[in-house]
């Protein structure tokens, strides 16, 4: 059983409303069989995919519509209760679950594709839309989400934009804030914001959409989203490469970045300890020779000839100048049979095995016991020190400490597992990794946002005068604080 | 001589202070040999490019650094002195002129290169830096800036991200919105905001920079920019040919889009009209046969071989199934030695004249006399209906209708010009334009955003709670309304 957050961290209610039975009445009359008050029904939640916090709502509302969404709000913003907003709940910082007794108000049934233009590539579709059936929807016709991550199958949409979820594909297609075009909001009050514009360019006065990306549901709820997708590459390929050191993995990504140019599509990273625990805990096989680290390349095109032309010419280069020393690749050319030896790589045609090794780390890892995760950005030659310096650090009071990551956004994911959760293991690695991060001018959360976990550290990647103007967002549009209190900002002195 | 703004369109002028001596003292104790006072001195500051709007400030200050900016807003801020900020004064929507005598604070000076990352392809200048100068850098160092604009020469980057720019790479390399990684910015009350962070990746807490890109220096004034930049192109190639019709334009942006993919940078439109003033005010010669429409293709790529390959499979199909009647193809590729004929098609080494065709027509427009500007976003498919319907609404009361632009993204520059300025001719074209794109629930602002001439029309594109919400950020951020007044929104009721 999680410990309820509110005890762990010691945190104090704020003065709102508690729920009482007429609020419950009235949202069952409002959307009626759409109100779960169960507590069993209730549960999960209240609970994050990591099992490391646990809030303690008593009700889970599951509005359709943004009308539904608006009057939820308005009456909420009148009675002072406060809201948590939910998506697929697949955050990682403790930002998808109430800290007390929030409503959680989920956008699960908010999952309608409302149009997609074939010229254009715009998708426009609910908060609630599932990343992997948008996925798919597109590919049927010729286009694919603009991001790619790990948790598709469940998380929502509306939660990737409120969380500005970076992933996979950023390397190739660029960050949500240049691919979401539109976004329809309800504040606080219930008023709704309608930019669900479907327009490239738009420069008629403040671009309001780009507060609401990555604000964690704090300043508004996201219903729709329009947004631009790129068209599906024609060729695909992955290789998957063995480095003997971290300088060899930076210059294999200098120089695939010369030689594949326009159709590198991502470029990740992990260390021998992630390639362990993914074979330990899932039963994936190790592809290529055992090595100290492990990258994986990702091209994808519009000619599959001149990308396996290009493939090639960087793979022949790094293994002759001893880049790397072992390495397999996948392609989803069908023209390729069967598997096949060219310049001393096997070519397969499974590129989602391994993809698998990389994007299934994170769930490795919870085989562990207890995580720690860490998100950092920083420049890219200082990425693996870090890893070093806290091994180094932490000796054995750590069962593991483990490196990966978009290696070409300057994105390390740190995360470091013991058997149980434990205060002591904590101040070693806090504020330690914070002041680390921050001597580099680095990002102490680069894609995860700061949720509930993370929100007291924002100091060490912002500068005050910047936090206390995000308060004076906070207070201007939410003034009575009901929406995702507790979370991604530290309290107003 | 131009028609000062403040008479021509008869606005009142806001209870901010007179310029007294005192404060030309303080400026000049401040800035020695760096504040502009003679008539003749100050005139060029005071007048737009287009020589649209004129303002009557009897001062510019030219600050070098951050801290000066700062001390420049706090004593006008304590003074209530109106600031209009400036950078190469290139827009187009009135926006970097005074409408009275507002305080001009020019970049000019503020044009140092702070750093450039080779690895992560990071630049961090000053605001006043000259686009041109910064490419010009750049590309010595293998790199291009991701934005390219016809003003490149005068423009400054710190104008191209107030006001958002979009410019000619924007189909490839997206808007600055996801290219710009951080800002240095002055407040209103001359506190410096230090979001200038040089990380790929950052989400601690909300993107306060977002708020001013494209705020068209009203709620503060950027004095420093972090972008990200991509490497050059080994390959360039441009590809100029003749539709005989507008559905013909489309139907090859759609085939070009799909057999050129990753490497297509750019896709250009124009029509006839605009191809007669280029080559009549500016002597350039026309290098296809005579077509109601041209476009503009270019490709940037790292493999010239593959790019020649895929350009000509594409150039062959779109003759052979009579999307274009006639072409010509410039390339930067050095083995090319002379001119050449492949597929019908003249092969030369000059990619940058078949630019100047495209990128000079806003020059040439103005040798027409007064030009009416509009720059319009639209659904791709409708995007010369609106050319063609003002064409014939203004029958002979117009000299010229011409429509180009950046088709590719959807961005329309629709110009209308005349011997002279007329309020009847401005009665017939406005407000038919705007509600002509409001029913296509386009933009009426792409990419030159809204300035002085055009922020009474903003609800075309938003929503009257949108514009109250940036009513409500200004009043916030800048409570005495001295930046850059009379600009982008429409004064609060």
């Amino acid at each position: 059983e999680v410990v309820p957050t509110c005890e762990r961290y010691a945190v104090r209610r704020l003065p709102f409303a508690r729920l009482a039975d007429g609020d419950v009445a009235f949202f069952e009359r409002l959307m009626p069989g759409r109100v779960l008050t169960g507590q069993e029904e209730v549960k999960p939640f209240n609970v994050d995919w990591l099992k490391s916090v646990r809030g303690c709502s008593q009700l889970v509302l599951k509005p359709q519509t943004t009308a539904e969404v608006s009057q939820v709000l308005r009456y909420c913003y009148e009675r002072n209760l406060a809201v948590n907003p939910q998506g697929g709940n697949t955050g990682l910082v403790g930002g998808s679950v109430p800290v007390f007794d929030e409503i959680i108000l989920s956008t699960a049934l908010m999952n309608q594709i409302i149009s997609f233009d074939k010229v254009s590539g715009i998708l426009v579709c609910q908060a609630g839309c599932v990343l992997e059936r948008l996925s798919e929807y597109l590919e049927e016709q010729g286009f694919i989400m603009p991001l790619d991550l790990g948790a598709k199958g469940s998380c929502h949409i509306g939660g990737n934009v409120a969380t500005n979820a970076g992933g996979l594909r950023l390397l190739r297609y660029g960050s949500l804030r240049g691919t979401v075009l539109g976004l329809e909001v309800v504040l606080a009050d219930g008023s709704a914001l309608d930019c669900l514009t479907s327009l490239r360019k738009d420069n008629t006065g403040y671009d309001l959409k780009q507060l609401f990306i990555g604000s964690e549901g704090t300043l508004g709820v996201i219903t729709a989203v329009s947004i631009l997708c790129p068209q599906r590459p024609k060729a695909v390929n992955v290789a998957f490469l063995g480095c003997q050191s971290f300088a060899k993995v930076l210059e294999t990504f200098t120089t695939c970045r010369a030689m594949l140019g326009e159709i590198l599509s991502a470029y990740e990273f992990m260390d021998e300890k992630c390639m362990e625990l993914v074979e330990r805990h899932l039963k994936l096989s190790r592809p290529v020779a055992d090595s100290p680290f492990y990258v994986l390349i990702e091209t994808s095109g519009s000619n599959s000839t001149h990308d396996e032309e290009k493939l090639n010419n960087f793979l022949e280069r790094a293994m002759a100048s001893g880049l790397v020393t072992d390495g397999t690749v996948a392609t989803d050319n069908k023209k390729i049979k069967a598997t096949a030896w060219v310049y001393g790589f096997l070519w397969s045609l499974v590129p989602q095995v391994l993809w698998s090794l990389r994007e299934r780390i994170t769930e490795a890892l919870t085989h562990e016991g207890c995580v720690y995760k860490y998100d950092i950005s920083l420049p890219v030659g200082r990425l693996y020190d870090l890893v070093t310096d806290m091994r180094a650090r932490l000796g054995q009071s750590a069962k593991n400490v483990v490196g990966y990551g978009h290696l070409g956004d300057g994105n390390l994911h740190l995360n470091i597992t013991a058997e149980s959760y434990s205060h002591s293991l904590l101040d070693a690695i806090e504020p330690f990794v914070y002041e680390w991060t921050a001597r580099c001018s680095g990002s102490i959360s680069a894609e995860h946002g700061l949720g509930f976990k993370k929100k007291q550290f924002i100091q060490y990647s912002k500068p005050r005068e910047a936090v206390v103007l995000m308060q004076r967002f906070k207070a201007m549009l939410d003034p009575k604080g009901i929406l995702n209190p507790y979370k991604t900002l530290p309290s107003a002195p």
